[in-house]
């Protein structure tokens, strides 16, 4: 209710949409990071003649409807998923990023056809989250223009007036960010005053722009300005007085005015009369710039050009840390995908993410294409994701494995929404060394294995990272790639192709085997050490560079890969919950590590070739005389 | 090197420390924020006169070593584990918040016995950070004059300049949360001004400082001003050189002047004097106020008072929301505990953290206890390590569970540090309801038991509440509590006393049970209602509220609760990655959760009492015709 007047403002008059093809790559992008006021947006979709009925309003929080609680990225008419405050405004960041690249790239003279303008509307909760406070900074450097952020200033938030907790100059703050800053005193009346504001803020093309206005929660209501508006219903009663305030009929619950609807409506229509001039100058471009035309739609499109096996380098042969091997495999990929643009969070040197041959995106280079994002872990994923929702990229992003823990709220929206970010997490177990413990993942592999829609790798050689890279390629979610500090051994086992399985046999034996270790990532080529070292015995080693990936794969696969009646050993450097499903007995960590070097470490650890040996042959004399656990049963429901 | 002379500064005249008693109360409290820096801390801790020797020094980042690759929390002088970034600086928040309610509340005229400064020294990341910024937002807006952050402002990070990805007006950021700030030109060479500016600082008693020092990054190297010598070692020639310039003996590596030696110790020496007169003091103190000094040195202490059971409310009998039963056991321990002091980040309504009867901490109230953290999740967990760490607090901060992942790098550095702080994390599951996926955690639960040194528990119902809080009061690190937004039917077997062993029989059959049913938090009663419908079967139900405090008891006990022998079957509204462990089957999630009424939530994605019912009777009968695969094997090794 209290932000009704800059959504009228906006959607009745500053911002070109059309209501009839919601995905126009030229529109302006809204993104409402409250996400709690998804009624709003709904209403305005409505209103504005998308395909949203008044049924769907009714239906609002529903199983099953297009209205759900917080804006879901699926539904029409919604960017991107919000309602975990602060990940709107930066996914804003990453689309003025993408909008003011591909207008770098794509735009010719007389055919501006990327030119449009991001909108993110966002309260007091938005600004108080440090991920606003990295993508803001990050944007402010980079002059990033298009973006313009609507503060609706209403000085409450859940515990009451925002003055208990923050009484900072937030406009003071944006400034230093370097950006520019407007106030509307009253935002309750004021639209002209908010349209004016906006305007002017169109005008300002070397800075993102913040218009603090200010407004009343609950506008209307009799708790207006209260903490008691924001997460509550109103009551009939208030409903009815709000009503009758304003000059609705009583008692005619969603009922629209028919010359509301036609005002709103009439807008809807000057938005697709916009759209239909662009598809028109978009034509013409085709016909003037081809090559142009045709790369630009297949990268809204998100079609791949070429055969990814063509251009994957082929990896075996030397040993190496599988962030050096990612490095070269980032970069065969990127001098044929210009789609792929994304940097690191000030670990380019240690991430292996340095591209080639490409200048950094930058405020005066704007078709340069990587991206400096500073320490800034959060907003860099939340950028990431706003990138790929404006469309034509496939960001990535990198960081420590460790840091992962910085980021993950922003890792959820990804993997709640599909977007195919690529995470390059690297230094991913107590093989970082001497940093410590502070820099040392233990829980992290299982924390992202248990998240939903998401694909983590942890290669083992740069064939493996070869394959994992072609997952991400090919595959239609966020993906995680999990590399080493250290140097890896060259494995003659290994596979690109079979990384899609999952899981597959590294080393075979004749016959049935007498054990079998699984291993991931660095602890592959220990497992396969300690296979050989095991005389006598027949054990095969199976490589599980991805867990999600396994799971999908038929149970006469995975039963054939890990065996039947036969005692499984697993080796990881990591926590070992969830790694039941598939061993009998899993070497791993159970506390945090320790600074030392690496292979210090490791042997401290006990993960080292002698134990898994040791630890494997006590493991086939304890089922020499118990019976083997069955896994992967097949219960049939 | 570049930081040299502001440790100069602090540890050669500024700070109060007692280099023999480095616990000493009153000490002024010294952070590192930009770890990575620890070799000028333990250093300065050798120079001084602390328990470090050059041997310690020289077995830098060697396994065992008391000079780890970044400080450690359990290492003498160091107050608290840095090296992700942002950290330090918040827990000097939560240290400075700390440190003016102990004095507000035990102060006397005449007795300042709590009457120290915080000094946190950070660089260009720790203030890129977004958690940086919710905290010092935060600490500006409560006026904690105590706070002193020296920004070594070297525009140098691993990725090169600071330009390429930072160019705010940080000093201007810091002005608009309302720190007075300073800036000193030339931190290499200007002592004298660093030292004017420290002592300026401190007279601003009603704003937080920042005094940015221009700093060159490793001051003297070939090397200077560049980001090579960020993280890697110089070389033999460079240390060579840099030895000579500043007129060390060639080849004496190691060495210290005996003039410089001298120097310190005196000053250390000095500090131990300010120390002894302090006690003296607080001898005085003790003599004139007995309750308050015994009060006092319990709380630095961490002593708790009288018996934790006599002050833990009965909670049986009645239906209620756990986060409902939470605020009650909160309420009733925080009126005899002062030491539980805490907040919620904008959400005390939902997360039920209210304490009757306290008043908000504030800039004007320094007594009052309920801290509003505003929304801003990972401060808040950093703040609450920095009160533990200060001495004197069992901190408690709340958020809902799914933004855990918004803080999970603070509490990471909880559980590396075994600091004592309670998170109470509501709306547990996807029985959130109608706010939809992005606010229903899935993967959470298994992402925190998988951490290392912290103790998840999930309690059934009301008198679990109140044995999950003893846990946490009586216990030794990190807890974090998750509770249902929803009512939850009383358990008429549950006990507060059998927390502790993390699980327990809730509901006992005759003989050897036909089914085990494993449930925790919600899902319990839910296998409760289930097994009293399985007519004919007999149907054991076990409550988990911790996978922890489970896997710590005796093996004897685990299988006495599980059975032997038997098919057993989990329940949990969350990821199952991790159960394998316990269960033959698990009924959870395997995808992000939906926007509707609870209970159409938990029945479209099967939890519910008939799907337990109708799985279980499956479980039983598939393992009719298979052997029952045998869990938590006695492998003995």
């Amino acid at each position: 209710m209290g932000c009704a007047p800059i959504a009228h403002a906006l959607w009745g008059s500053v911002m070109n949409y059309d209501p009839k093809n919601p995905k126009w790559y030229n529109r302006d992008r809204f993104i409402l990071s409250n996400g709690h006021a998804s009624a709003l947006l709904y209403s305005m979709l409505y209103l504005t003649g998308y395909d949203m009925t008044i049924d769907d309003l009714k239906s609002f929080r529903q199983l099953g409807s297009r209205t759900p609680g917080h804006p879901e990225s699926e539904m029409v008419g919604v960017e991107v998923s919000t309602g975990p405050l602060g990940q709107g405004v930066s996914n804003a960041v990453g689309m003025a990023i993408a909008e003011s690249h591909l207008a770098a790239l794509f735009n010719k003279p007389d055919f501006p056809v990327i030119d449009n303008y991001i909108y993110a509307l966002c309260g007091d909760g938005c600004l108080e989250e440090g991920i606003s406070h990295e993508s803001a900074s990050l944007a402010g450097h980079l002059k990033l223009g298009r973006l313009i952020v609507l503060y609706d200033d209403n000085s409450i938030t859940i515990d009451g007036r925002t003055d208990i907790s923050f009484s900072e100059d937030t406009l003071k703050r944006y400034e230093a960010y370097g950006w520019d800053v407007a106030r509307v005193p009253d935002g309750d009346h004021d639209v002209a005053g908010i349209l004016a504001a906006i305007e002017r803020a169109k005008k300002v093309e070397d800075k993102p722009s913040i218009i603090a206005i200010r407004t009343t929660i609950g506008f209307g209501a009799a708790k207006q300005n209260t903490s008691a508006v924001h997460g509550s219903p109103l009551g009939w009663e208030d409903i009815d007085q709000v009503r009758a305030q304003f000059g609705f009929p009583a008692g005619e619950y969603f009922s629209v005015a028919e010359d509301v609807l036609q005002y709103y409506r009439t807008a809807g229509e000057r938005g697709s009369a916009k759209a239909a001039a662009w598809a028109k100058l978009f034509e013409a471009y085709g016909a003037a710039f081809p090559a142009e035309h045709a790369e630009l739609v297949r990268r809204m499109e998100g079609k791949l050009k070429g055969d990814i096996t063509a251009v994957l380098p082929e990896m075996g042969g030397k040993d190496a840390a599988t962030r050096s091997s990612s490095g070269v495999v980032l970069n065969a990929l990127a001098a044929q995908y210009p789609e792929l643009m994304g940097g690191s969070a000030d670990l380019t040197p240690s991430n292996n993410t340095a591209l080639k041959g490409s200048e950094d995106f930058s405020a005066t280079n704007r078709a340069g294409r990587y991206l400096r994002f500073g320490v800034r872990e959060h907003g860099m994923a939340a950028i990431c994701n706003g990138m790929f929702a404006y469309g034509g990229f496939l960001p990535f992003c990198a960081t420590f494995f460790v840091f992962v823990g910085y980021c993950m709220g922003a890792v959820r929206i990804a993997a709640l929404s599909h977007y195919r970010v690529l995470f390059i997490l690297t230094h991913d177990s107590i093989g970082v060394g001497e940093d410590g413990p502070t820099h040392q993942p233990i829980e992290q592999l299982w924390q992202l294995r248990n998240m939903p829609g998401i694909t983590v790798l942890r290669p083992a050689d740069g064939r493996e990272v070869a394959g994992a890279y072609q997952q991400y390629m090919e595959g239609s979610g966020p993906v995680v790639l999990v590399l080493s500090r250290q140097n890896l051994p060259y494995l003659e086992g290994s596979s690109a192709a079979k990384v899609e399985k999952g899981a597959y046999v590294i080393r075979e034996v004749e016959g049935t085997p007498d054990l079998v270790l699984l291993g991931t990532g660095s602890e592959v080529s220990m497992c396969v050490a300690a296979a050989e070292k095991m005389e006598g015995k027949k054990v095969r080693v199976v490589s599980m560079p991805s867990v999600e990936l396994f799971e999908k794969q038929p149970r006469e696969y995975q039963k054939a890969v890990l065996g039947e009646n036969v005692p499984i050993m697993g080796v990881e450097a990591g926590a070992t919950h969830g790694w039941e499903k598939f061993t009998h007995y899993q070497m791993g960590m159970t506390t945090f590590g320790a600074s030392a070097p690496a292979a210090k470490v490791f042997e401290h650890f006990g993960l080292t070739v002698e134990k898994v040996v040791e630890k494997g042959e006590k493991l086939m004399n304890y089922y020499a005389t118990h019976p083997i656990p069955a896994k992967l049963e097949d219960f049939g429901f």
